[in-house]
């Protein structure tokens, strides 16, 4: 069996349902585990750290698709991703689209947008800007190339002294593909995307929170 | 036997314990009520809307200790105090203190510091100059004297067309006594600060979020 030091976990769609909230028995038996949870999510700093607080797990939190990690509650944002360059595509993406800007101000290494155009035409536009477009399913993210999930993790495993191999992950969406590639061990819930479910070790039961308790009752945490 | 029309309640130490981790019974009971649930908190515009959303309550929240109401998610701050004038007065307490800012991107109405110095001696240092200093058991808050939890929920009160005597309010520290003194229904959790047991309605036998469901069972909402 798979013993990980450590899990990362993504919040919307995972933990929570399609409405954001929280499952709570996932909530109950995360809070069980003798080992550190990162949540891993698209979301901002501030509602990682908010959310990393209440759920009552690790400061530690990696955001906006890795673009920012954070190590304590009131610590600094180490910020991973160029926004100028999420800037420049945004500028290109709004001649082309009516664009809807998502939490602009409190986003440090991305551009966040609502999910009303056409997201595959604008990565054709896109094409050339070394940025990614990124479908969480609940919004859609203008992304630094050079960050994703899986190397905000590599830079969290290094800085704690364990490996990426040495982590479970769980997650739901395509955001969470480079964190399945870097991990040692990956679920994916019930309601996860196709792609995702192709990397995992796990697929659960059940949807999102329900599956994440699936999960660690099968790793034996719980 | 009182029945609200909505509720308003304070996070930290309500239905969070000492460490702010959200009690899942009081999350779970808050969740089966058929009226606006209204978060009230000192914490942060940013802070406030990600804990509402993963509580699954209304989006409606009081922050900042009535210096910022929110109305939706993706919505707008309203902002009712005055940073400028706690600006003035953190120039001045630096003075006297070595003061330890929390949390001040993220803040639009107010200052918050670390709880390292003696507030009642600030408190004298800061007469006459138009803001409070409030306790909020987590942290300390330069607040603009014309703001409050009390005159937040007026206002929100107002737009939804209903009086702040159909509110009940739940809480346990001296930053919710203005909205006690607004409210139709006053409910302190065992934990609370003396002076907000003095102004209640019914006090808890139990702490924090225990006694939050308590509350909600005696008023015959679950």
């Amino acid at each position: 069996m798979f013993e990980p030091k450590a899990i990362a976990i993504d919040i919307d769609g995972t933990i929570t349902d399609r409405r954001r909230a929280l499952n709570l028995r996932a909530v109950e038996a995360l809070r069980k585990l003798k080992i550190p949870v990162i949540l891993a999510t698209g979301n901002a700093p501030c509602f990682a750290k908010a959310v990393a607080k209440v759920i009552g797990v690790s400061d530690i939190v990696i955001c906006e698709n890795g673009g920012v990690v954070r190590f304590e509650y009131d610590g600094e944002d180490i910020i991973l991703g160029d926004k100028e360059k999420c800037m420049k595509a945004l500028e290109v993406l709004g001649k082309h689209f009516s664009v809807e800007l998502l939490d602009f101000e409190y986003r440090k290494s991305e551009v966040c947008l609502r999910r009303n155009f056409d997201i595959n035409r604008a990565r054709e536009i896109l094409r050339g800007f070394d940025v990614k477009l990124i479908d969480s399913g609940f919004a859609y993210h203008i992304s630094d190339s050079k960050v994703s999930k899986g190397k905000a993790l590599e830079f969290i495993a290094d800085r704690l002294g364990i490996f990426p191999k040495e982590f479970a992950v769980l997650g739901d969406s395509e955001n969470d593909i480079e964190m399945f590639r870097v991990a040692g061990f990956r679920i994916a819930v019930a309601n996860a995307d196709i792609r995702l479910k192709e990397l995992a070790d796990l697929i659960t039961p059940s949807n999102d929170g329900d599956g994440v308790v699936e999960a660690l009752e099968f790793l034996g945490l719980i």
